[in-house]
């Protein structure tokens, strides 16, 4: 067997040396590798090994490691730990090595990796053939390596690369032993078997689809392909169940790798659950989807839902700060960047199976790492031959829901600034009661934050490295967020039924301008007769040394209220304006719905008609200026009350707090400017440019806010709050003087 | 003038061109420049000009700087601000820009450079002849052009070097104006009428004493010279009085630079104030240094005190952690780093004028910048010749006191581990209560943190930029420290009187053991009564992935009494071996002496032989276990009680506390390891490694310490308490087992 597959790959090379247009020599159902190598790929890169720096270098680090791991020999221990412990950890690290040393065989073509992997394979298949369910009882559907059905189908995923990698090394015996004794109970195990895990809507049942669909194209498995793209036929859950998270197991019956690319996705890539779990998502579904591309083309997979499988990368690679981290937008660990191997999958095949951007060339090279296969080719082809580009980010909207109706996600960006503006849907079981919030950054570092969430993943000394309880009693609350709380309650009441059955809806963004980018969006009913309108603009004007942030809140109510409304800024209190006290003992500042955990630490009264505070965090000032009246509350909270743990991060807000209101406006710019030296001990441009902030007009139709800068000057920004579309025109007279524009705002 | 000063600079280049060794055309004391450009230096550097990148690149940046400038137009505006005022910034940009274009003239020999210095030069004589004191009336020494004679005697070295530049331009007629309206009542203003500033050993004192000097070097003025050099004859001041710090004005009746170099530094170069106001002082120091070593070569400055001053660049830069950032002892603010620009004046100096150490090539490099002079162009040759080597930093021990006999401060360097153990004495007015503390770095990072200063340095907002009440309430008092407090009472009880007459001493470091550094130090005093010592060792060994720090302290009182030790970790806590409880509010932990700024967190009792204590920092983990008993309390703390303008940072403590104890022992290990990728989402090696530390022994005469792996491994650490030189031999028998060593230490 092994002497005819060599003189086979020697006859192909020859032949693909010979003829430079790619051609299938036999036909895409029998040859091997197929799934995510192909046959021709493999021809190609070994025509090319030595000659492709970033791929050589992916390779070489690739190699290293398997021989290692080849060195120690083979384990597959009986499961018996959660994640943490060793059985855990080294069913982990095999998936990993066999899809490695797959690979290695088909790039190298040296039969130690192809034997090494059917050894193992063997063992597995030895094990399984008798393997009761994992003996750990945590998970809503357990598997059989390990506690969670989530990653035997990971597993799965890996190890069908490499069985497709040494499909033609095998016999048909050994093949045939694999099939019936591993591979194919393993599918019915994550399927059929745990249908709580598989026939659903959710990033656990993308993994369990691609996993079915990816064995299914390796074994020609027509039946797993078929469930893997539809759900298990049949089958259909209880509606009216759910999860642990809370969320429904499955109300609309929707299940299968279509579905979840349907529902989930907007038509502009945005991912429901936010960029972190986009991440985590984004393997199997490029994976599997470049699975189909190359064994089942007639499908179209990329093209499914208007091409939103490489819009969504694309979506993705826009969700991440100037350097490449996440936006920790609901359940979101920070430090997540587009340096996760997920996202080295998600360029590569955006590359190659997208329109060759040339701009993913150039994370690519940060990444420095490409897959080994036929996209990681094309794309260290691309930087080789010198066609990198800069991925310039822009500002974007971005919608959520499954029709793009559901609010979004707007991403201001102008010069170093960058604001993200969160008026997406509830975010599924991730989702956080934030409506309406958003953070501000600087040159990828945060000044205004977004919590995130409260865990730390994989470490296991924090709650085994799960969500924490503080993720549900803080990170998801409304006051964990920058954006208006209401009589210190949480958006839809914290719960997941109301939230998930609303959302924001976009009511205008323009960013035509390039010195003015504005994103304004609406919410009703995250609490009863209120309803809420936020208009965030970045503005780069004359006499400002960097944009400055316009945020404009209209809170409309059929009662008195209390609103809070705090900036988690970071860094180090400089100035205010106002006077303050602080309390000889902190105390929380509540008992529910996230103020148990904030300690008040100093509380004032605005004086005056602009109530100001600045700031300095990273050798950068900053200033708030709020516009405000005598009976606004100013407080200075801290978070970490109530955390027996040590949870939380022990950040701060200030906070505005007005009593008593029914309508009312919160009219607030946010300056970046200046900087701050340790070397130097200089100090440049260290105070705010702003003298003041005033409501020229608040009408339902129209809010206008005027800014005088410290040497007189003043403009007026105008915002439609009801009719904006680009084309409306606008006639507005304010003190006699006539303003006439077309389009959502006016600036002059 | 000119066309003759052009062609002679002809005439010279020529002849240096022609001859290859260094000649003094001319006599050094009537030839210019000859303080710090030399003309043979100036014919050096045009002859490589274009051929030296750094220099070059550094010339190039200069010029932009004052081509900037001099289109701008020269303002010598009245005085009236104070520091963050707009005639303070001018007056202080002014000195930079005149010292630069002084520069320019005599490289690029272009004579707008010297008409532009002339010009200003002339507008400062108009107003000096009549300027009366400065009305700010804040500083114990007015100055003319500044609130404080310090600024002007800053204007006055770099102006000095200026008219040095442009003083062959010049028509005698010009330079007696300058020298009879400017130059000469300046330097009188600040000597002989303000001798409280300048009759002292302090680093005011030698600004003022270089600035005098300097302008006599260069009017050739030997009175001048004699007043820098050794005070102003026949003054003295009352050796009573104090200054605003607290400090002794003139105790000894010390003054001059000879004094200035005598007493602050000990023969290691240890400057007593620490390294951020070594580096203050440095540039004062060294550019007069040169200006002497260039015209009075007989005085063999940087032989003064076998070579102290160049010995001190060494220390200074074996003060920064790996970054280069200077370790905050004493009042030192964090950030601070070799990258100033007094650092550039002291590595160029110190390679030109010491033995044209490699290393410090590859600091300049860092600094991509060189002095625009003699021993910058020495630098940018030695760079573009490849004579760079690393600047390897290694464990040092740095004596303190002008003999060398008041204590000192050790690096104990192991690989990627820093710690600093200082055991200095009080460090004059800038000194801290803080003996024999220490901070633990890695990488450059902190990871128990020396608080610092309580000060934002130049920022206005606080407190104009000056030391804040904190400073003294908080990071001065022992509680800020990592060392023992007894009886919520700072050593020397706050007092300097007490502080500045008592040191600690050296008991024995030891760094000829690649894997175990040592430092031992003892002080008496700190408390009537009760004397310390404490040794350090840190020790890469078997089994551990990372050095590990071993601590321990030994206290012996005459009574009972409370000690506080407190360990300021930066970042997370992960995980404890004892139960804690967290209060519902949080209180100050006490009124006074730092206290009053500690808030309570956390409290437990300690339940086992080892109490230990895990946090994360910056993806790295750390491990405390501390030898307990029962009656010990653990408590959580955080800064920043009683703190009505949020001048503190909120970080956070582990403190142990021990009641009712006469002599007690502290053994702690604090272990570096593992990783934390929020990319990888992996975490490993995050356990400690150490099961048990115990005492096997503590005697007046030996402390031995073992030390047990997970896996079984015991190791014993046994320290001589009293007789510890390298020479001393050792036997002694523990649980019937011989030990026999010679020198400080065992470790087996």
């Amino acid at each position: 067997m092994l002497k005819i597959s060599k003189l086979f790959f020697v006859f192909l090379i020859i032949f693909s040396c010979t003829k430079n247009e790619k051609i299938d020599v036999v036909s895409n159902e029998s040859s091997h590798p197929k799934l995510i190598l192909t046959a021709q790929g493999v021809r190609d890169i070994r025509a090319q090994l030595g000659n492709i720096p970033i791929f050589d270098n992916s390779l070489k680090r690739v190699k290293e490691e398997i021989d290692a791991e080849i060195a120690l020999g083979i384990d597959v221990p009986i499961p018996k730990d959660y994640s943490g412990g060793y059985t855990h950890a080294r069913h982990k690290r095999n998936w990993v090595v066999l899809q490695k040393a797959g690979v290695l065989y088909q790039i190298l073509d040296d039969e130690k990796y192809a034997k090494y992997v059917k050894d193992m394979l063997m063992k597995y298949e030895e094990m399984y053939k008798t393997l009761p369910l994992h003996p750990k009882t945590r998970s809503y559907a357990r598997g059989k390596l390990f506690w969670q059905c989530l990653n035997d189908s990971n597993w799965l995923v890996y190890v069908s690369q490499a069985y497709d990698c040494i499909y033609n090394y095998l016999s048909e015996e050994e093949r045939n032993k694999l099939e019936t004794n591993l591979f194919r109970p393993f599918a019915d195990h994550i399927s059929v078997d745990s249908p709580q895990f598989y026939q659903r809507v959710h990033n656990h049942s993308t993994w369990g689809n691609a996993a079915v669909g990816m064995i299914g194209l390796v074994m020609n498995d027509q039946e797993l392909i078929d469930r893997a793209l539809y759900g298990i036929k049949g089958v259909n859950l209880d509606k009216k169940a759910k999860d642990d998270d809370g969320g429904y197991l499955n109300k609309d019956g929707k299940a299968g790798f279509l579905a979840n690319i349907e529902e989930p996705f907007s038509p502009d890539g945005y991912y429901n659950e936010g960029p972190y779990y986009q991440r985590y998502a984004m393997y199997p579904f490029l994976v599997f989807a470049e699975g189909l591309h190359n064994v089942k083309p007639e499908l179209k997979i990329f093209e499914y839902k208007n091409g939103v499988l490489l819009k969504s990368i694309k979506a993705l690679l826009n969700l991440s700060d100037a350097d490449g981290d996440f936006f920790p937008l609901n359940d979101g660990q920070k430090g997540m960047s587009y340096y996760n191997d997920a996202l080295v999958t998600a360029v590569d095949i955006s590359y190659h199976f997208g329109k060759q951007d040339p701009g993913l060339l150039s994370i690519a090279a940060k990444q420095n790492k490409v897959l080994l296969d036929d996209s990681g080719l094309a794309v260290a082809l691309g930087v080789k031959n010198g066609k990198t580009k800069p991925f310039d980010k822009k500002s974007i909207n971005l919608s959520d829901g499954s029709k793009g109706k559901q609010g979004g996600v707007g991403i201001l960006r102008n010069e170093n600034i960058e604001l993200v503006f969160k008026y997406a849907s509830q975010g599924s079981s991730h989702g956080h009661y934030d409506k309406l919030s958003f953070s501000l950054y600087e040159k990828g570092e945060e000044v205004i934050q977004d919590y995130g969430l409260a865990r730390f993943v994989n470490i296991e000394q924090k709650g085994g490295g799960n969500y924490l309880k503080e993720n549900k009693t803080w990170a998801k609350q409304t006051i964990a967020h920058n954006t208006v709380t209401q009589n210190e309650t949480s958006h839809y009441n914290g719960k997941y039924e109301i939230g998930s059955q609303n959302h924001p809806d976009l009511h205008y963004f323009s960013f035509t301008n390039k010195n003015i980018q504005v994103s304004s969006a609406k919410v009703a009913k995250t609490y009863p007769g209120t309803d809420m309108q936020r208009t965030i603009a970045v503005i780069k004007d004359e006499g400002f040394e960097k944009p400055y942030v316009l945020d404009i809140m209209k809170v409309v109510a059929n009662k008195s209220n209390q609103y809070d409304f705090p900036y988690y800024f970071l860094g180090q209190v400089l100035s205010t304006n106002f006077k303050y006290s602080i309390p000889e003992i902190l105390k929380p500042l509540g008992n529910k719905n996230g103020y148990q955990h904030l300690y008040l630490e100093g509380f004032g009264k605005s004086n005056k008609d602009n109530t100001k505070f600045s700031w300095l965090n990273n050798g950068k000032f900053y200033s708030l200026t709020t516009i405000s009246n005598t009976n606004d509350e100013i407080l200075f909270t801290r978070i970490g009350a109530n955390d027996p743990d040590f949870n939380l991060r022990r950040e701060a807000a200030i906070m505005l707090r007005r009593k008593n209101t029914k309508n009312t406006l919160f009219v607030s710019s946010i300056e970046a400017h200046g900087s701050y030296s340790p070397v130097s001990e200089s100090a440049v441009n260290s105070k705010s440019n702003i003298k003041e902030l005033k409501v020229v007009i608040d009408t339902l139709d129209y809010t206008a806010i005027s800014i005088t800068t410290l040497n007189g000057d003043t403009k007026l920004f105008i915002t439609a709050n009801t009719e904006a579309s680009k084309e409306a025109t606008h006639k507005l007279t304010i003190n006699n003087e006539n303003y006439e524009w077309s389009g959502s705002y006016y600036f002059k």
